[in-house]
């Protein structure tokens, strides 16, 4: 069934809300653009973060094929998470979602309103 | 209280999820980015909306200040809706949202995955 522009559109802008708008997803994202991180790694840069909530963060994204996850055969093993290309393509819209975010942060504070 | 650089980031990047996130809030701020439009105007332009859900829409947005509601004292009486100066720099964010969001779906549609 084809679906109309106006469907897709809402869909396409959808996905995006979906796939970076849990609350770790897009630290996780930020912090694997510099590179393929361990489990612990992640963990520490991101700070707050429990060990339940980042693990389901990351299956979602894997799941969703933004990362990829190696599992290394040592004691005790070792687990890494690196971008997947596709994944690598988010950088500039993420960029753009921080900015905007920004900017209405600071308009707030500007003019605050009821 | 000062926020960490971090959680400065995370919360740019999810006001923006916030904002933009409703089913039908990126199709109002489309629509409404070629001009001002009356209540009726935007829902047969939207489609599938109800009445209830569009009005709660469009009041959200005007509580966060992307969009400014005006009440004409005419019988029966109109209502437009126009984007604020700040609802007008969501724009290029929301096209990088569109984008991104168009890519993924295509690459799922090349390499379906289970």
């Amino acid at each position: 069934m084809a679906l109309s522009k106006l469907d897709q559109y809402r869909r396409a802008v959808e996905i995006t809300v979906d796939i970076t708008g849990g609350k770790w997803k897009p630290l996780i994202i930020h912090y694997l653009l510099s590179g393929t991180k361990r489990f612990g790694k992640l963990k520490k840069l991101i700070g707050g973060v429990t060990q339940r909530s980042l693990t389901l963060q990351l299956r979602q994204l894997e799941a969703n094929g933004i990362i990829s996850r190696k599992v290394f055969a040592e004691v005790p093993p070792r687990v890494e998470y690196t971008l997947t290309a596709l994944g690598l393509t988010l950088a500039p819209t993420l960029e753009a979602m921080k900015s905007w975010g920004e900017h209405y942060l600071a308009s707030k504070h500007r003019k605050p309103k009821a």
